[in-house]
């Protein structure tokens, strides 16, 4: 029976409950929204004791289905003020399932100044009083924890930056390799650490393999998904070889690769930056030019970067980092912007959230543009040690341009805009403003149709049919995110009729039940409704669904656009 | 035939118009809300091109009516982003009057680093690149600025915390004596300071007594209005004698005094800042215990402040100044205070968000409790200076707190929380949460009635009457903050019937117009629908007419009092 264990940090008391009925069908995003709908008053504060922290493992999760690594972490988000839900690869998913547990929820909050470790296993969890690794960072925690056990184990951790709630603060996951994934966006570090929780560790010694209802339908359906991710040319190439800064050339090209805190479309450098120079560089100096986040996974957008010298610099080196460091703060060299990756990964920051933030300090005057190596000391000096001028860097790009009274500011709800310039590419810029989470990319890729022809073509130049597709996309996206299947498969889902359709034969497969395409994309629907009136209750209504005024202010090269869509249309997106 | 002037900043041009027929019957907050709800896209940047600067004399100003000095300021506020009207005393209104100006209203933005001095005299306004007194403080500026007039003149300037446009900036308007008053709240010194404008000067060289329709009507109700101001023994007696200071040993024993970051209701060392201790210390030491910030004050609340040696150290030395920086950051020395008070005026500084701010940073760990000599020091290298902490601290109280990780805020709507503790005063609660203009006492000082039985009496223990007591108050506030009279003339209004009715009966004269007592409360009730209308369209809706979370979680000693008003209570406010 699957079980629901909520660690309460106030009393530090642990309760292991039956998973209620009406869960059944729910896993990864769903579920961590269901929870944070039902039980987190919207309007509280989200760094004190009645914000929830919750960690759900997808439907899909811990069986032999592809690309089902993904791990959700919901909760309010401190910095966008909005319902969050923030997914990573890494090894937990799988431990968790095979555990048998559907959620882990952390509920209220220590009352003194002591921090907590929380170990799962499968007798259950234990908190225990922390201070060895207090203050440290990831990859000393990492460390401290790898000594403790032997083989297959999961950790959430957070840095300095956690301890500190900083908005950029993430929570950062051990991969199979023992380096670091996160949950990236929303600030959720800061929620671990408002709970004073350094780090959990799950083991999954003693753990069952996940029982299916039916094997054999199971393994008909995953030998047709895996074909369909190994088929499209996105999933099956150009993200294995180039990973997914294969899309900065792409970008470059559309004039939709946001430059010098989005003043351009276009980034001179960008073949600098690329990711054929990534591979060059990769393949030159023995690194891994593919590789997987999780388990099972057979798009392997991942890769290791190393340094000339031929040492490990960075994994997990994505497009987003590229891009925000690179085109966002002019700064054309990968090796430092790998440098700086492995930086972020040790202090447990959102590497978007940084890297525009850092931009956004760059036209304040703080640094100068491009220069990476003052991002590396800021990062080790200011925002490590939690200075003053590192707690303003440590805010989010929002803190950073209030503090300093800039109007240029890239940020949706408070979170910063990621690697698609919402005029050059207005599917994503729909996507932006109407998103639950605040602005985020991974909510509704228009990108895909936009730009990559993936499921048909829509103009990116133009208002038309933009809505219709981001909201097709979020429906969608929503569902996947639940099943924990990784997003890229939404590839091969928007070309090749196969895909989801074994996607949902498996969920079938594993659970004995009779799932339909319409279910799936209803559990979308339902769970962005969930989603958006936890926001209207919180207070985030119809007039911050937009994007920042700078965008209707000034056009961007070379289409010489701006960002001009009916305000009303926008609205018209929570038409369904 | 009055004028409304548009300076506008982008191409630096000035447009004189005549005022038309709609704007007739509005003056102060009534004109510069509809202005800026007019003019204004409720969505726009605050310190972007769009938002605009509005300055109105009231309905008053410039004639004899006693106290009708008050001159109005509106803009999108950059700390609330609300709508926002902050008044003040001063020369400038009547002198705007006299030269026949309903409305200064400064649009645009210069594009470039060259920042302007604003001149408005008989034959209209110029504008003209200022160096001289950029990045000086306010005192410096008035310095300047007196070398080139020899009489009666106004002068608006914003200090170095205006020119770097933070959250906690006020607009400092010259008075009588030569001194300095504000338009304190909103940041709309940044607002100044986003449009380049270091000061605006105002000769009233030339200009004319304003033309009565009625001189004998005027001056008949003039003589009533002012007895009414005289018999009162609040506005007759307390507020003369101890200004307004007297409230410190008043609320202390209410328990409503919120005392070290409101987290109790009494403040043990109170009569060390008590009115009767300034008074004490004002007499002993040559100072002036009573004082008026404009032209005809019978009131006379303010006062000059003198030093052990008998040295100038401040004037309008307020009962919200002394109360933030004492009881709320436990500083027990009124002459510390009143240093730091001149150390404000000086960087122009709003008290009441700076004094709940450095609380919230004693809370924080930035500096140790009661600490006034290290506050100075903030100010002067921190603030003055824009380091990376003086922009966290110029930020105000929600940026120090976010940027610290803490959930003890006291904010509504991003605006510091004033000198009544709303679990103890519950009809301040109530506007704190619903004014239009983020946490504010003197939009509906509920103080009147629930503490000094002015008005009636309504026990502020319970939720019983509450929101209609506010209600009241604000409607009665807005038609007030349109005359041009000072606030305090609602204490005789509340318990003398021919108080409001002459103030009426003036207009009327003024004018040669018949308005009624209905009117009146008509105008006050326009004016709240038309700032809150704003407010919706600028994303603010009833999710956000609410206290911090911490005030329903924590109780408040001595009453042991939570905040425990019904949401939907609140929001019934708007059923008018």
């Amino acid at each position: 029976m699957a079980k629901v264990i909520r660690v309460n940090m106030t009393d530090l008391t642990v309760r292991t409950e039956e998973a209620p009925a009406a869960w059944a069908g729910l896993g990864g995003r769903a579920l961590t929204s269901t929870i944070v709908a039902e039980e987190v008053p919207p309007t509280c504060h989200p760094l004190g004791p009645n914000n929830k922290l919750v960690f759900a493992p997808g439907l899909l999760s811990g069986t032999a289905a592809a690309n089902s690594g993904r791990f959700s972490a919901g909760a309010k988000s401190p910095l966008t003020g909005t319902i969050k839900e923030s997914n990573s690869g890494g090894t937990s998913a799988r431990l968790l399932s095979r555990l048998d547990i559907k959620a882990l929820i952390f509920e209220g909050q220590p009352v003194g100044d002591a921090w907590y470790r929380v170990h799962v296993n499968k007798d259950g969890v234990t908190i225990e009083q922390e201070t060895e690794t207090l203050g440290k960072t990831n990859f000393a925690v990492l460390e401290s924890v790898a000594s403790r056990f032997s083989e297959d184990f999961g950790v959430l951790t957070i840095g300095p930056a956690g301890e500190q709630m900083m908005g950029i603060a993430n929570i950062s996951v051990r991969d199979t390799e023992g380096k670091l994934r996160s949950f990236g966006r929303g600030g959720l570090g800061a929620v671990m650490g408002s709970k004073k929780i350094k780090f959990i560790t799950i083991d999954g010694d003693g753990s069952s393999p996940i029982k299916l209802a039916d094997p054999n339908a199971f393994k008909a359906a995953s030998m047709v998904f895996t074909k369909t991710l190994k088929d499209h040319p996105v999933s099956g190439q150009g993200l294995y070889t180039y990973g997914t800064a294969v899309l900065v050339n792409i970008l470059h090209e559309a004039g939709g690769l946001p430059t010098k805190n989005f003043t351009s479309g276009q980034y001179e450098h960008h073949e600098k930056i690329s990711g054929e120079k990534m591979y060059e560089n990769i393949t030159a100096r023995g690194g891994e030019p593919s590789h997987g986040c999780s388990n099972g996974c057979v798009i392997q957008c991942s890769q290791v970067y190393k340094d000339t010298a031929g040492n490990y610099v960075t994994s997990g080196f994505e497009y987003e980092t590229i891009w925000a460091l690179g085109a966002d703060c002019c700064i054309d060299d990968l090796d430092i912007i790998a440098e700086i990756d492995n930086v972020m990964d040790d202090l447990g920051v959102d590497s978007i959230e940084t890297g525009v933030m850092f931009a956004v300090a760059m036209e304040a005057g703080i640094l100068p543009w491009g220069d990476g190596k003052e991002i590396i000391r800021l990062l080790r000096e200011e925002v490590q040690k939690a200075t003053p001028l590192g707690r303003v860097l440590g805010g989010g790009t929002l803190a950073v341009g209030k503090a300093y009274g800039l109007t240029r500011i890239p940020v949706v709800k408070g979170q910063a805009i990621p690697a698609y310039d919402p005029r050059a590419v207005k599917g994503i810029g729909v996507t932006y403003a109407t998103t639950t989470m605040g602005a985020d990319h991974t909510a509704g890729y228009s990108i895909a149709t936009n730009i990559l022809n993936v499921g048909g073509k829509v103009d990116p130049l133009t208002n038309v049919g933009q809505v219709e597709l981001s909201r097709n996309l979020q429906i969608a996206t929503a569902a996947i995110d639940s099943t924990g299947l990784c997003l890229f498969i939404a590839f091969p889902a928007l070309d090749i009729p196969e895909c989801l359709g074994s996607a949902v034969d498996m969920i079938n497969a594993r659970y004995g039940i009779k799932l339909t395409m319409d279910d799936v994309i209803g559990l979308g629907k339902t769970v962005l409704k969930i989603e958006h009136e936890f926001n209207l209750k919180a207070g985030i209504g119809p007039e911050q669904d937009r994007l920042p005024e700078f965008f209707e202010l000034e056009s961007i090269a070379p289409h010489n656009v701006k960002w001009d869509m009916d305000q009303k249309e926008l609205e018209s997106f929570w038409n369904f």
